[in-house]
């Protein structure tokens, strides 16, 4: 599993000190090569963490042989002294593998960063750096897993997968529990492949997968200051898929992670999917999806078992999307509770017991589908989150 | 108090059945003369119940005599027989009306409907017209807070107010304790004046007034199917308010009734007034405030006595508003916790302990500003919402 499974990988995760809890915090993937491509996707909210203005630079260069993640702290809204740190953070772990490798020199330009825990404070760079060297020396083919969990905030459980291609392979983690909303939020996921593929493949596959999977995550509606998915390519195996095998690959990777973050999400107990059919276009049924997503009324419904088709109505209508209201029918795990816009098929029929809710929307306005994923509003939401400053 | 206070109203509110409590759940209000001018804002959702469909069509007829308002069924998403319902009650206060007071006819079509409580239900006529008759019996001029009684749902007070003019006043009642939001949400609202006034100056004012009041509550960011704002002149007082004088006493009531309605918001803890200033203009300061309401992690945060400026930063940054994320400065209750987009005076300073919280937001953008208002997101409002079928 996780980013090392790709031949010309290391990685590795230790701790340094940053959780108070003494839990690992500090994660290094590094590319061996041959080559050293990357593409990354970055938040779209305009407050940007240090390390996510950092990383975007390094990113526009093309070439990215490590990757250095640390928990315990965002870095984010702490203006110019904070962008230093991230600067300083990534000459050191540049420094330190220069030092320590043969045959390769690594400028900090080459090093991306990434940064998650509390808003508005500093790194305590006194523990950072020497876990950064700390990481350098525990760099592993092995070393996914352990990467993987030294990235974790909130997160009850590591997130890793891969996925095979012909000869090749993908590799990756993630971290997120909450905050999870277009434009991927609050997360962190590094990609790793062997597949030989230039920047502009990697781009094109990346954003695509993102656009699918990610992008139709919203967990609480909420956009973080630092989400950030990188997709490193090594070249080692040799083989040079074409755009589609990699997209759909690295599409394939992405939205097991996704559905991995959102089984993890702060206190919800369901996963909820809201698929959006009959729509005159894509556009139209992902903002049809994500209305009823967002809905507080209808999370905190399905969070007390009750299919509230009424609510979820109430959501599609403050939309702009092509529906006339007494056309619209709702299925809630496969009982149509209501059909052209009133009451259909008994309520009672539906099944909520599980973690597992389907809410099926067809606006019988046109051919076009699209699937957003959410969670449910709940208790524990409430107290993970007025109890844990983000 | 209420709407019986300017002359020429007289209200009742009565017990019909709708309710299981057995409380009031059918109330009216009459507009006994000389002038029947009316104006009215409703949802903005294209998801209308009949009732706001219905009294959409009766209010552009210019004349409105009677409105009849149930609690306890909000007869939306009912189809074409929702909508004989709404009308059959119309036409049963109508005739009930004719035959109760001497010289005056009175048209279905100068009676407006309202509805609030479970969607997806049909009402039960064989309960609601034998109440609209026990409350046309009960017409009196002192009716006032029996009819505010009658429409509460979850309230767990009425809501009323009164604002003097020189020598008019305006009345009003309203009900509403979740689903606020803009374009008001959940919430029934009735407001009355003893000035002679037209349908364009009081379609003027009433506009005008909820422009800045009711459409910036933002509880819970629902938006309701069944929102009514309706405002009737009698002129009886005799006297003709400049249009600038009746929007501002419009104004007033309707500021007083939405402070009513938030302070009674479905399981809130807090009462939070955003107040964006320095902003480019009066819609991005808007956006902002609101973007800030509807966040979650900010909800949960203040609900846990928690000052996190930084979600509050989170927030600002999915606008599309004019700023500089390094010049924003946010304060809490009078704290500046944050300048120049980093932390600034130390968070221990900022008083939590009151329902009332002020979160200021310069964005050093412009000269404008405005106040969206909302709610904490609490423990009760998921239990509320979970347990309770709206």
């Amino acid at each position: 599993m996780s980013v090392t499974v790709p031949r010309g990988f290391r990685a590795a995760g230790v701790a340094a000190g940053l959780k108070t809890s003494g839990a690992a915090d500090v994660a290094l993937v590094l590319n061996d090569g041959p080559d050293a491509t990357v593409a990354g996707v970055f938040t779209a909210n305009r407050v940007k963490a240090a390390p996510v203005l950092w990383s975007q630079q390094v990113v526009r260069g093309g070439v990215v042989r490590a990757v250095v993640l640390n928990s315990g702290g965002a870095n984010a809204c702490t203006g110019a002294p904070g962008f230093q740190d991230t600067h300083a953070t990534a000459e050191h772990t540049a420094a330190s593998l220069t030092n320590s490798l043969p045959r390769m020199i690594v400028g900090a330009g080459e090093v991306a960063v990434c940064s998650t825990g509390l808003i508005g404070e500093r790194l305590p760079m006194d523990k950072l750096l020497p876990g950064v060297r700390s990481a350098v020396r525990g760099l592993s083919r092995d070393g996914g897993p352990a990467a993987a969990s030294a990235i974790m905030t909130t997160d009850t459980r590591s997130k890793m997968t891969v996925v095979a291609g012909t000869g090749w392979t993908v590799g990756g983690m993630a971290k997120g529990a909450g905050m999870l909303a277009p434009a991927m939020a609050t997360m962190l996921c590094v990609l790793t492949t062997d597949a030989v593929a230039g920047p502009d493949l990697l781009d094109a596959a990346l954003r695509e997968a993102c656009r699918v999977t990610f992008d139709r995550i919203d967990s609480d509606g909420c956009m973080s200051t630092n989400d950030t998915v990188l997709l490193l390519a090594s070249g080692a195996s040799g083989i040079e898929p074409t755009q589609a095998e990699l997209t759909a690959a690295v599409t394939s990777a992405c939205h097991d992670l996704a559905q991995q973050l959102l089984a993890d999400a702060e206190g919800a107990t369901k996963e909820i999917a809201i698929e959006v059919v009959g729509a005159a276009d894509e556009t139209e049924a992902v903002e049809v999806g994500r209305s009823v997503a967002r809905n507080n009324l209808v999370k905190t419904a399905l969070f007390g078992n009750d299919p509230n088709w009424g609510r979820v109505l109430a959501a599609v209508g403050t939309t702009s999307a092509v529906f006339e209201p007494d056309e619209i029918d709702v299925a809630v795990n496969g009982v149509w509770v209501c059909r052209s816009g009133a009451a259909a098929e008994d309520r009672s029929k539906v099944d909520l017991s599980g973690r597992s809710v389907t809410i099926r929307i067809d606006l019988h306005a046109g051919p076009a589908i699209a699937t957003v994923w959410t969670n449910d509003l709940s208790h524990a939401y409430v107290h993970e989150n007025s109890a844990y400053s983000t």
